[in-house]
């Protein structure tokens, strides 16, 4: 849906009065509570391997108790705001923006102890973490390592279609998306222009959605101003082998956000699996797409760490721990987040998503609190699930909370308080978050550097 | 000088002032001139190589003429405010705020070709720029290709002692000190401590003093809160050949630098030459310092322009041009910036500045203007000096302006005036300009990202 101009300025405006309450809201809401605290006893060594969502809200947590020795490793000194991710991928943000020093929240006030180390394995018997040759001994584990793209053993289109998780790769697709904008602009050969102007996104989740919609967006914004030879060229594919895009929303939601993509100019191709991956092409089925960019959204395993632990891993490389995140041989390691295989109260398997691996941080760290004086019954962990949101792009998004579902206007605005309150909260850059925003709904793209 | 706490109020309060000031001075200023225009007659073909400060003035003054068919060609697809290079290698910036796509002023509105390729000669005979297999035709030609770091000859040390000249060498070198920083962190052994903690800069004029001081500054900010345990350990020490530091500059403002460094905890080594660089150690006549990391801000040499037209290169790989800044053999192109030799009234060799870059590529302009209709009786270029900054730390810089030399926060003032009013002028983004000052004053670092 076009809005008209009135409409258009409507949003921007309600969008600033928005912030204006969010910022004022966090501004004066009341400081978390901190973590129960008792008193006596040893310190007990924790330490949690992973910043990422659940590492970092387990150590956010365990910080400030007086009798927690904690030491938080990761192979970043920062955490990542992986959802925001793809942002920085089209140019909308700078990778400064959605990234924050570990030791920021950690170190400052609290008394933990940042390594930025590569883990390698984990000594269950001397209950060591190994890096290398160093040994941090710990008390208590957490393991929090998070998942990287999986190929579903075709290790070999890891190379030709790279996914999203970290900085590098956003980095990587942006100087690979605008590299191919300027390419093109170069180009003389009509079939080779339109190669380098082709993108697919395999994979129809959220990631692959949002993705696709910044694609068709940055080329919408950028090419009529920047390269106005290549206006209306670009072609976006996504490719699902499900039957319907954001195949865990509700139908409803789902069709929506089909048609959205559609009118931004994105094809779809769903119910159809890749059958093989070239540099620059990809076969599906009969066809044949000829793309200089091929982005993999298609799933994710959990990181090495049932290697580590010597256990034979479940689906998608997870660990399977018990109902208080615990390893059942284990007690004192917690697997958590992506890397873990966790059951809900349903009996179904836990998302991977960014709000299930917060909750179980802060879970496990409550666990670890009440067992400084030795073992207590524990409550098992328990999903609240508040919902789910998806953006398709300025003015277009999906979610369902509760029971509501919401798309369109109202589902974006909510799509981007959440972010702001987000960045806020680990940023704190009010200012940035609130022109970033601006900026956004302006259709100003300040960050197309290749670098 | 240390100030007092009312008088740290006091600076960023006027800041504030002074950047409501500029930002709706610049609002509200009358647009630029436009270049004049002749009417009638054949277009000429204007190949403009280079988007630093004197292809872009150029470029951005010749945009806009109706009778000239303008093409530019860059490696990058963005221009670089060089001078705050320091400021994201040093953490406080972010790449995307100091770097703005050359599409954004050239292409928008005006009727620029934009070509990101990499230039590898030029044929005089056929007037085509040639860009490996490509070649582009060009009537007028206009060489502002800038300089990279030389090394004497010692070309070994440039992967020892890298300069500071792109993004990529500012991100290089965040990832080199803030990685020296973690790695320290974890160092059991003393003298590996010291050695990851010593920064040693090569060269003490404007790149090296303002490096050094940034620094000296990041440590301080950072130490005590994100790695108490390497409080007071950070070395930082400048190299000098010359007698005193910016040697440029009026004794009186040298010796000041020089004593607010030494406030700062700076070291100064001042006439004495490097005598060998090895990984990680550094001689100088009788001494030897042991650090990870060593940066070259010694001198620069002119990329090799001169190798693409076949003559011999001056002083600095420099191309000696005519007052009118033509090549003698060439009236057709013109060199300007870092890449030319050229001399000023008063018979001196012009510094290689952006102002005076700048300056060169208006003059430029303006001439292939006055000469669309045949050769014009020529008024030579007359460098107009508005004066010097440099910045040594927060409140503190050495200014010239005119007859005026301004030290301490009135210079730094000034100097944050002067960027302000640049990072506008070509980001067009007030509110991260103003929010970058105002936190740079209030000590705080966001873009503390390893990546």
């Amino acid at each position: 849906m076009r809005l008209s101009k009135l409409q258009r300025y409507r949003v921007p405006l309600a969008l600033a009065g928005a912030t204006a309450v969010v910022i004022l809201a966090a501004r004066f809401a009341p400081a978390a509570k901190r973590t129960r605290q008792k008193g006596g006893g040893k310190p007990r060594r924790v330490v949690v391997v992973g910043a990422g969502f659940g590492g970092l809200a387990a150590a956010r947590r365990l910080v400030h108790v007086p009798r927690v020795d904690l030491t938080v490793i990761d192979q970043n000194n920062h955490h990542l705001f992986q959802p925001l991710l793809y942002q920085v991928a089209t140019a909308a943000l700078s990778p400064d923006d959605i990234a924050c020093p570990i030791r920021d929240t950690l170190v400052r006030g609290g008394r933990a102890t940042v390594r930025m180390q590569r883990v390698t394995g984990v000594d269950t018997n001397a209950r060591e973490v190994v890096c290398g040759e160093e040994r941090i001994a710990y008390d208590v584990l957490v393991l929090a390592t998070g998942s990287e793209p999986t190929y579903f053993g075709h290790s070999a289109w890891r190379k030709l279609a790279p996914g999203l998780k970290t900085l590098e790769d956003a980095l990587g697709l942006r100087r690979q998306i605008l590299g191919a904008f300027e390419q093109a602009a170069l180009a003389s050969d009509p079939a080779e222009r339109d190669r380098l102007l082709t993108f697919v996104l395999v994979g129809g989740g959220p990631t692959g959605v949002e993705m696709a919609g910044a694609i068709a967006e940055l080329a919408h914004d950028m090419l009529p101003r920047d390269y106005p030879g290549l206006k209306g060229r670009v072609r976006v594919v996504v490719v699902e082998a499900e039957s319907e895009l954001l195949a865990h929303f509700a139908p409803g939601l789902s069709h929506y956000s089909e048609q959205q993509l559609r009118r931004m100019g994105v094809e779809l191709r769903t119910g159809v699996k890749v059958a093989e991956i070239e540099p620059g092409r990809l076969k599906l089925g009969d066809e044949e797409l000829v793309a200089s960019t091929i982005i993999w959204a298609a799933g994710v395993e959990a990181t090495p760490v049932a290697k580590w632990l010597g256990l034979k891993p479940g689906h998608g490389g997870q660990v399977q721990v018990g109902p208080d995140l615990k390893l059942p041989d284990h007690p004192e390691i917690y697997v958590i987040g992506d890397a873990a295989l966790a059951v809900g109260g349903d009996g179904k398997k836990l998302p991977g998503l960014a709000a299930v691996a917060k909750q179980q941080g802060r879970y496990v760290a409550e666990r670890i609190v009440e067992e400084l004086d030795g073992p207590a019954a524990a409550k098992p962990f328990r999903y609240r699930d508040y919902g789910s949101l998806a953006t398709i792009g300025r003015n277009r998004a999906v979610a369902e909370i509760g029971g509501m579902h919401l798309r369109g206007v109202p589902a974006w605005l909510v799509w981007a308080g959440a972010d702001i309150v987000f960045l806020m909260g680990f940023r704190n850059r009010a200012l940035v978050s609130a022109q970033w925003l601006i900026s956004y709904v302006t259709h100003r793209r300040d960050s197309r550097i290749i670098s």
